[in-house]
């Protein structure tokens, strides 16, 4: 297959790692920040200006296509890279966590799990089968098993089952899977926060031989103390010629934790989300730009950043925009918001590659006010 | 001062002109179609990509820009051009337009026009002065004399009194004008649908003698014959070495029936605010693109254009990103409209230049589907 991770060097001090993905669309640098385009765009940004600002993965949602416009139809259009002109590796993810996360709206089987559109309420099935379906047909570089992202908190009990079944619906999507040499598929390791059931879990992935792996059911709501305690422990489990990703993570604290304990992948809808509402990640820490301090301010958004935002506009000619509710006040904030995470794991390689990434973290978190 | 305008050809078989106007930042190939930048912003588009488009003049409006941020606050930002990183030309209006279309929000006296916000009811006052206090403020090259609209239709009587009030308002205008050698001010020649008093306030206007001339209270509701009627009268009481500005004019055929009469400027909203509505102007008419015939129709928004969204991106994604309600539909729709007017006025230039308008005239409106 086309697919492939070359782990490049291993940081002294800790269990960051430098490598590099191949894929059918192009080379990843990791450890990788992917900006998330869940209606197949990133919002607000063409996919040239995602690309311009050093994004080299895109995310994209299965649940959200499948609804809308239909992965039928984006199949019929040539595939999700060409329907939306992104020509760049794409993630997919599995729709799990999506119709999951409609409580009363879903009803979980073995077979798979019911749910009731958040749209219009109509009725729907996905199954590992129809989750792996669709993302074949979007043609996505990396896609994922179809999975349960244990919440948080859940009790043993729980947690062991809706691991098991995440493990016998792995075996179903892989051998479901129809384009494995186009497609890499990821396994997804669960288990909640108990330790023997993460043991478990990648236990039985790795005897799928999955190409890469995720570790998911982090970052939904427990301290980071946990959240580190879990990655410590699991990270170890997992194969080191492998890809390991960290689903849903995208503060910088979050992502230097991550990186530090052998993550290679991350994303978040955060960096964006937060931007059209104003609020910007900044060398400082985060700045919400409608605050009357900024009315008169004529500096950059950012005074370290070189982002296009950065260079061009003011804070005051910013804050008006989102005073009048202009477009351009979203774009600016989001090319700002990502080029700062995409920037933060450039520097990250770097200071991997320098075996300096503990120092590069304490600098990082004085300045943004975290110590 | 550093304003001129060069008149280049007139077309044989009209009274299409040729011309350049020359600014303080920059030159204006005529006849020009200004895309409108309401807020110190066009909406949904960056200033590169208006200028990347082939536009060579942006409009800004007064009373917004009044309300917020306010004048002062641009002026200290350098001015507008600097806060809204534009550094092409500007024409701002005078604010007279939207005073006087807030009805019963406002009360006219010889003053000048006392007026509630809009946005928050506060109370405002413009006067022929305040307006100009404003434009010099916000720097922009071309500044407009504070007049008012005559409504249409309107009794002989009130346009007679509304067009010698805005006659004597202009002389203020330009009494009070504190920037004559970077600013141009037009004059507006008002006169509702009445020749002679069309004719009267022509030749009070040229008496003051402004370096432009703009025509008011056109396409404001009458048919185009009556504009058409009004130009073709109007226009020539107008000396040859200024240039003319029809104001509110934007759709394909207000723009060749203005230009065939001497008409140098125009400027609308129109195609900005349809695009963000969905609506595609294209080279075979209007094109609605959240018609479910475009579902899956994997053609160009229109296969004439070579613009960035038509290279790039089919109508099944569009309309798809009208559906889900992504910014990036209401950029791609700005992008094309935008270029589709400024691409007609660069072909109406060559047709003057050859001649061959009323040919070009015909051929448009055939595909267009107006005739």
């Amino acid at each position: 297959m086309s697919f492939r991770f070359e782990l490049i060097k291993e940081e002294k001090n800790t269990k960051a790692r430098l490598g590099r993905i191949h894929t059918p669309h192009g080379v990843i640098d990791t450890p990788v920040f992917m900006p998330v385009g869940t209606r197949a765009t990133v919002k607000a940004m063409t996919p040239e200006e995602v690309r311009d600002l050093g994004a080299q993965v895109i995310l994209s949602n299965t649940y959200h296509l499948y609804l809308k416009p239909g992965h039928e139809l984006i199949e019929e259009a040539g595939g999700l890279h060409k329907f939306m002109n992104w020509h760049g590796p794409i993630l997919t993810d599995s729709g799990g966590f999506q119709v999951f996360s409609l409580g009363d709206l879903r009803k979980i089987t073995e077979e798979g799990v019911e749910f009731r559109s958040h749209i219009d309420g109509s009725k729907h099935f996905i199954s590992p089968e129809k989750s792996i379906e669709i993302q074949n047909a979007l043609g996505s570089d990396i896609i994922m098993a179809f999975d349960e992202c244990t919440p948080y908190p859940a009790t043993y009990e729980y947690a062991k089952e809706s691991m098991e079944r995440t493990t016998r619906w792995a075996k179903r999507c892989k051998d479901y899977h129809k384009n494995p040499d186009e497609q890499a598929l990821f396994g997804i390791v669960q288990g909640g926060m108990y330790k023997d059931l993460r043991e478990q879990s990648a236990k039985d992935l790795i005897e799928m031989d999955f190409p890469g792996y995720a570790i998911g059911g982090l970052s939904v709501g427990e301290p980071l103390e946990m959240m580190n305690e879990m990655l410590d422990f699991t990270t170890p489990l997992l194969p080191k010629d492998k890809p390991r990703y960290n689903m849903g993570v995208g503060t910088p604290d979050y992502l230097f934790e991550s990186v530090i304990r052998g993550i290679d992948m991350a994303d978040c809808v955060l960096p964006t989300r937060i931007a059209r509402n104003g609020t910007l990640l900044t060398s400082q820490g985060r700045l919400v730009i409608r605050n009357a301090k900024y009315k008169k301010d004529f500096s950059p958004l950012d005074p370290e950043c070189d982002c296009y935002a950065c260079t061009n506009y003011s804070r005051a000619y910013v804050r008006h925009l989102f005073n009048v509710d202009e477009i351009l006040g979203a774009r600016l904030a989001t090319i700002h918001n990502l080029y700062f995470l995409i920037k933060l794991m450039e520097n990250i390689r770097e200071a991997i590659r320098t075996d300096s990434i503990l120092e590069y973290r304490e600098e990082f978190y004085r300045k943004y006010g975290y110590i």
